[in-house]
């Protein structure tokens, strides 16, 4: 338990007394340094040594041997961020003379970055020197990383403990997808999220370039496709080429996904023969899934997409293609005779006959411009080649089932950002189970996994809080050893970890603040803090169902109360957490019962509290959530009390507060509390 | 004096007491809705009716007469505003029907938006429409920004108050100049940057892109000019085309400046036949005036020129190119025999008879690509035809003095950002006092004024808060007419367009704790907080002397403390402003007294602090303010209690507290204190 976490999400009130039991419970660091392991992901294996090597004025850094023009770049990137970090002038090493940090890297891996890359490396660091070895300039990329993450301070200056480590990550495939389509992002989000990518050692930015509500890629052949499907929100090709070189500095494939042959609304608002449909069409504004779908019985169809697919594999060197493949509720082609009668004349039954027949299409043009295809499950239909990698929506027996007929696969299920799952839940989703039943020849066709960030409720403001730190325990999941498994060592790290991120220009932290000050109306958002630190937004189905309840479209602003709250504050884990601590034995932790006193003193109705929350109407929703906050705040003072004095509480008591805690449970403002099962297992404790 | 505005940079203790105090004396917010001016600027004139226009659903928007793209994207651009503000979806009115808001423009305005480009604008709301109508696009888009900060709110919903606005500004070029030579910012900040000055009715952005420390623009005819200078951060043409049109669409001109003869050592890395000197020459890393100039007496300088200016004509169509023309220190001049019997040969004696000679042959460049000259006031050299513009550094006399000789001028003196003064001193610099002493056409000549964002310490992190929000203050200079002076007013009204900066995704705010989160290495910073809100950094020249003695150059990190910290945060005015209305009565304000008790209690030695201050060496520089801060807070506590008391303090105490406030006066960790004035004015009244 850290007595220290509670502490920066309980907001403004805080005790001399608390901050002596806080200093109590740390070790001072101005005493002896001690080495506190926060790499995230962790390494596959970790020796610690004696020592530490100072990096102070006159830290130099050096390469063994030849280096390409890469392995410069991120070193200088990289140094360039530990000078920011120490402030500490780093130096190149003079030719001949020994440096402090050398770097000694085998080749520069593959031209076109693959699966199968080496992102090994090793990190061997005693008080004199360090060493990083990789056999490839990715594998020294993530050594980099690892070296950032060792850098520990006190008074005296800045330290990388003596250590020795072996990396490799246990995953090949470690994948972040962005739908684009839906809400546009530019190319400064794309970029800071790919370091943030880098930071965790993730290799794949599966960039969803196209669905029913935009098409986001500029194509000089057909110019309509954004001329008329993107209201101008697109990526120019020289902005797609710059992302794609941007990622492989860091060490990341792009995998674009142009999804057919459904989700295609977008392409034939400017190209209606396209469509298996008569049109016209216009780009939609709703979320769901739509009728228009490409008609795969013309030849015209095929030599579109011959052209196109041609054009952005000249963009997209990757050896992949995403061609999407989800979701064809095949609506369209029930209600077309001439596609019936195809169907009918070729022997394809229903929808999935007609797409596999499709697919069987497709197939050949990916392979005459150099890709091989990846879709969603749908895509995987008997006939299919068994180079054809899938990627599971529906989970680990879907993927399992493909990698025993052969098939490789990544699994997203489990991985949905835009559910507002908790990082712990995510973090609990194994790509390949202990307990998988697989061979290892099957196993091994499990290639990793890919978080993903579907976007019907994110725009360019809010996406870095729906994506970091949360995807930062997926990345873990997929790089580290399967034993790594702590919930609450992950989070003590992953609290470092954001704090990492917001460094590299994230603003999934200060986005809240400055979303508050927005609709309060003025900097002073204080005393909304306590309240504001156990909200979390409600979760995909029922913000969904309120979104079309409400008729909200891709135009609709997303700039109220649920879009400035992170999903999975920290209070939701360090508050369960001090909780269960407290619970274990109420009588012996009278400084845990002092901070839960306090916390609960900081819920009270405060009146400045309600009148900010009246100054605009999207703050007055969550007016209900103050009050039931005090009403917990209260709750909780009296638990502690009955708890501590051994006095029963009256009849009814136990009935109502519960009672109080279902209500509270019900949305409010499409928001939910955080704290609900800690104040539940308090209140149950009472008796 | 504002009780609500002290609270904000008071940090994290707030009692029950304070805020039932606070919400005692601000007007209910569910009360009814009163007209509150938060305009920045202010507008020339403003006349308040009677009763509201809702901006609910429904509200629609039309335009009464043709509009062009440009005004169409930005009525877009801003309605989008309006809805992520209010959550209310904006309407295109029916065609034919009655729009709530109706736009009305008599034409485009020019092709080429120039120095008499028409910015007026008259906005008349009633309860039932509102009607913007302006001469051109910038006019309305200058409307539109009233428009949007106009709108008031209550639990009940967003409003439009009654109103009927006649506007213009006070003076036609209203700049900010932004020194990318030193530091360079990516387009990204440049953008937002432009976003902030359209907010505040800016007109110039005036782009330094080059000097001694790089070259910042591609040039496709002379290609080491970044390829050499540049260490790789240049803006491409296309960049920089991208530039020229996002700064048109919102009413703002582009003014490029390429410094010469001087700080044009960036160009002579890879064209050293420029110079005056046989080099070879490289990247300047320090800060100052250095040697490199131009040769005037090669013909090959004036064919590079020719090229080079044609070239750049070519990307900012803008009349006026800025020559800079400053800070040449003649030291190659004069040790170059050619240059000198080159001199003697024309009869020119000394650097400023050279450099008259320079501008003399540079002018018929500039005007064969169709540019006028714009230069710093060294240009002012008696020969120079009456259209050269001056840019002074120096002072109003110096512009005056240019005004007298029929030149036109705009004044930079006093609105220098790096500075790190007040919003108020600049507020104060008036380009035309009353008493100029100008005769009417002599004062039309003074076109306006610039702030100037010179980047010796200035990173695309840091470069927000540099600039805003105080270079609003000198918006509404430029602005508003002359008699609009209240400080208090102005620093009321900052206070809010801070927050409509940051909504604009400006990080001025944001930064300072995401900073402290790095610095501090854990999110749990509120302990800092009452401390860094009255902290500011020191003032220019402490910092140049510093940075010169530590030998800080182009390449030193920008992470430090000092850089986190905000110039004039709220505490500066704020705290004065508290205490001066105390201290004009002291008894008569106990809640005012409260106030400053609660204030000095927070700022007792608190031992988090001062371990959080311990755990980095860049923080640790700041404990001997954290104790100056507790002697503070403990003065002032013993202040009000013998005001209060009458009680006399002990002999020596005042004597004592004043070496004390001494004592802080003295930089520490190039950190001073916004307070030391107002604390001086309370331990004085003690007697």
């Amino acid at each position: 338990m850290r007595v220290g976490a509670w502490r920066w999400w309980m907001g403004s009130t805080v005790t001399a007394a608390m901050m002596a039991a806080a200093a109590l419970a740390q070790p001072g660091a101005t005493t002896q340094l001690e080495f506190v392991n926060t790499l995230m992901p962790q390494p596959a294996q970790l020796t610690i040594g004696e020592g530490w090597l100072p990096v102070a004025p006159g830290f130099s850094v050096g390469f063994d041997r030849t280096h390409d023009e890469r392995l410069e770049t991120a070193v200088q990137r990289d140094l360039r961020r530990l000078e920011n970090q120490t402030g500490v002038m780093i130096q190149d090493a003079a030719p001949g003379a020994a440096a402090t940090l050398t770097i000694s890297v085998d080749g520069p891996g593959e031209a076109v970055q693959g699966v199968d890359e080496d992102e090994s490396c090793t990190l061997d660091i005693t008080p004199q020197h360090a060493l990083l070895h990789a056999a490839t300039d990715v594998g020294a990329i993530r050594g980099l990383e690892t070296l950032l993450q060792l850098i520990q301070a006190d008074t005296r200056g800045f330290w990388l403990p003596a250590v020795s480590i072996q990396d490799a990550p246990r995953f090949r495939w470690r994948g972040l997808m962005i739908d684009v389509g839906r809400h546009f992002e530019p190319v400064s989000v794309i970029e800071r999220t790919l370091d943030g990518m880098a930071e965790v050692k993730m290799n794949v930015f599966h960039w969803h370039l196209t669905d029913d509500q935009g098409f986001r890629i500029e194509s000089k052949l057909y110019p309509r496709l954004t001329g008329m499907g993107s209201d101008g929100q697109y990526y120019t090709q020289d902005q797609a080429r710059e992302v794609v070189a941007y990622a492989r500095a860091r060490g990341i494939r792009v995998v674009p996904e142009f999804d057919i042959p459904g989700h295609t609304t977008s392409w034939m608002v400017g190209y209606p023969d396209l469509a298996s449909a008569p049109g016209p069409f216009s780009i939609e504004r709703r979320f769901g899934v739509f009728d228009p779908v490409m008609d795969p019985t013309r030849e015209s169809t095929w030599e579109f997409l011959d052209k196109f697919i041609g054009e952005m594999a000249e963009i997209f060197p990757d050896a992949f293609m995403h061609i999407g493949g989800d979701e064809n509720n095949g609506v369209e082609w029930q209600h077309n005779a001439k596609i019936q009668a195809f169907a009918a004349a070729h022997d394809l039954h229903g929808t999935a006959a007609i797409q596999a027949y499709f697919n069987q299409r497709l197939l050949p043009i990916l392979t005459k411009h150099g890709k091989k295809m990846i879709g969603w499950d749908e895509v995987l239909t008997p006939d299919l080649p068994k180079d054809v990698v899938v990627q599971s929506w529906r989970g680990f027996d879907s993927l399992a089932a493909g990698a025993k007929q052969g098939y490789s696969g990544i699994l997203s299920a489990g991985y949905y950002l835009d559910h507002m799952d908790p990082a712990s839940a995510h973090y609990r989703v194994d790509p390949l189970p202990a307990n998988s039943g697989l061979t290892p020849e099957q196993a091994s066709r499990i290639l990793g996994g890919e978080a993903c960030m579907w976007s019907e409720s994110v725009s360019p403001r809010t996406i870095d809080s729906r994506i970091w730190p949360r995807t930062a325990a997926i990345a873990e999941r997929l790089w580290s050893p399967r034993t790594v498994t702590s919930e609450d060592d992950m989070y003590r790290r992953l609290a470092v970890e954001s704090l990492r991120l917001e460094a590299l220009g994230l603003t999934h932290i200060s986005q809240e603040s400055a979303s508050l000050r927005a609709l309060a109306g003025t900097p002073d958002i204080d005393t909304l803090r306590p309240l504001m630190a156990v909200l979390e937004p409600v979760d995909f189905d029922t913000r969904s169902k309120w979104s079309q309840h409400h008729g909200v479209t891709t135009l609709s602003p997303l700039d109220n109360l649920v879009d400035a709250l992170p999903p999975d504050p920290p209070s939701q884990h360090d508050f369960g957490d001090l909780m269960s601590t407290y619970l274990q034995d109420p009588i012996d932790h009278p400084e845990i019962e002092a901070a839960l006193q306090e916390t609960f003193r900081s819920w009270s109705a405060d009146p400045r509290r309600m009148e900010l929350l009246s100054t605009s109407p999207q703050l007055a929703e969550a007016l209900p959530r103050a009050q039931q906050l005090a009403e917990m705040g209260t709750m909780g003072l009296e638990a502690l009390s009955y708890l501590s004095s051994g006095v029963q509480p009256p009849p009814g008591w136990k009935a109502q507060k519960l009672a109080i805690l279902d209500e509270a449970q019900k949305p409010v403002a499409l928001t939910r509390f955080t704290i609900l099962p800690a104040m539940r297992a308090l209140v149950n404790e009472v008796r």
